[in-house]
């Protein structure tokens, strides 16, 4: 079980590593909502989603010898930017398994950060075996995206900010993918704000962590179907406990949902989130009637999408498209 | 002469109606350039756009008389809304003259702040009689957009703000379209922080400002082709002296520069700017070799968009159209 004075400690070790994000509100979307919310903006930190918190905690615990041998990961994601970036800033190696078929885009960003690219086949198995390949060949320490306890120390470090800011939150939601996000919110909440309830927005397209709980035991993810891509992955043994025992509910919510409450921020608040952040502020506004005159905390996980591959819709071009296709 | 003693007092006059908006630095963006940046976002003042600053100095120095008639003026861009939530604060009518054919969004967006549309025909003509009969019918007090002291001196505060946060900068960025920004920008530089150069970004496909200083006075501005739809309109006789008594240079951008400017604000902050945003960006990045380890500002003038008519290339969905055309 992690301690609170692990998490005090991650925070202090990180500190200097990444940004301290603002915190920031919208008069129009709390009347639209009816509460007072505070938006934790993941989407400024460095690189751009809070997935840099984890590396950079899991990353300067390592021992002198392993940081010879640099670090190891697969991932499609954030995490994958977030390691390179993290290595980088201590002057270690970071070998990323990527599926060939991953965007373009997402390979350059993790080059970008001086990341070495290794490719493999588009299944988990190809990605497993290739990443053991390369610890066996490197020697460097495997980091896993989300089941692991640094990682999810630091993770908890952008709840305990905003707990810091804001003492008196009835509520915090946070989107759950892989759960790292949401188990070191839960812990975070726990032990510095014990008053606040923790609540999770989950896509109905990738409800894995909703059908864990109601089981009680891990229920893989199954052909996930969302846009919110940072939330296809399935629960871990380490961070499934901690949703378990600290989690108040899982709200579900829908595409439609989802890109609404991504919209909502865009055109109000005028920053730009991904589709996974939106997922937590649609869970809140599905149970609004719960939370009218309440404090809430939103955490905005992050900010990268690709610019031209929006959902908002296009009217003119999509009646062309349809013509073309008729 | 606007004086430095009614910038101030502007300045103290609307504060509480407005946003303190803040400044924002992205250390990828100074890399890239070269320069140490610092944006000021008022894309998130009210309403989305600094014009709410003008508008709101503008109604508040009505008499009493004046407020019961109300406001009028001629917009379809960000004037029209904030002339509309600068009415509705005071308690007073706002009518807003939009040409036809305007898009439904920003009609939308007038009477979502309590604004009454008068439509007419798309002409400057039509524009101008339909707002005359307007303030013949109502006594409603007409307010230019940007041709107007208290307007100018209501557009000044944001660039005050930036110079009370940041004392030494060497430059000075603003776009200009009718002025107001510009000049209001200029007057603050003068009055406060004389030691900042002030340059203007301008569109190429709208460049009246350039021709206008090149000849020595006005031209006006002749079917305008650009994105930056804020900056389609000429100067005004108040507006023009003081851009020459006070602006050291106007950079002309290409369609091509505003577009990559505003992509890479979007990409690396996180943050929404429209087209006229990133056109002051597009300039500083021309000319970046004359601002090497400089101390910019830059007035990020606003944020509104149509999300689903955005300038960010579509590879996939414009090879479908072009086949359909072909």
């Amino acid at each position: 079980m992690i301690t609170a004075q692990e998490l005090l400690s991650a925070q202090q070790r990180i500190a200097r590593y990444i940004h301290r994000t603002p915190v920031m509100q919208s008069a129009l979307i709390n009347e639209i909502v009816g509460a007072d919310i505070f938006f934790k903006c993941e989407n400024f930190q460095k690189m751009g989603a809070f997935k840099m918190r984890g590396a950079v905690n899991a990353v300067l615990q390592l021992s002198d010898y392993q940081k010879q041998k640099g670090v190891a990961t697969h991932s499609s994601g954030n995490f994958a930017q977030a390691l390179a970036l993290a290595a980088k800033q201590q002057g270690i190696k970071a070998y990323v398994v990527m599926p060939q078929n991953a965007p373009t885009i997402k390979k350059e960003a993790v080059k970008g950060y001086g990341g070495e690219i290794i490719e493999c086949a588009s299944t988990l198995e190809a990605r497993e075996s290739t990443v053991q390949q390369v610890i066996a060949e490197t020697g460097a320490t495997f980091l896993h995206p989300y089941n692991d306890y640094h990682v999810i120390a630091g993770q908890a470090t952008a709840a305990m900010e905003l707990f810091e800011d804001h003492h008196d939150l009835n509520a915090v939601f946070a989107p759950v993918g892989g759960g790292g996000l949401l188990s070191g919110t839960a812990l975070a909440a726990h032990y510095f704000s014990s008053k606040t309830t923790v609540i999770a927005g989950e896509p109905l397209g990738a409800d894995d962590a909703w059908q864990s709980l109601q089981k009680g035991s891990i229920v893989p993810q199954q052909n996930p179907n969302t846009i919110a891509d940072g939330l296809r992955t399935s629960l871990g043994d380490k961070t499934f406990p901690i949703i378990k025992g600290y989690v108040n509910e899982i709200v579900r919510v829908t595409e439609q949902e989802i890109v609404a409450a991504m919209q909502l921020v865009w055109e109000r608040m005028k920053i730009i989130i991904e589709p996974s952040s939106a997922v937590a502020l649609a869970a809140l506004i599905k149970n609004k009637q719960n939370y009218q005159h309440h404090k809430v905390g939103i955490i905005l996980s992050g900010g990268n999408v690709q610019l031209n591959k929006l959902p908002f819709k296009k009217k003119v071009k999509n009646i062309i498209i349809l013509l073309f296709f008729l």
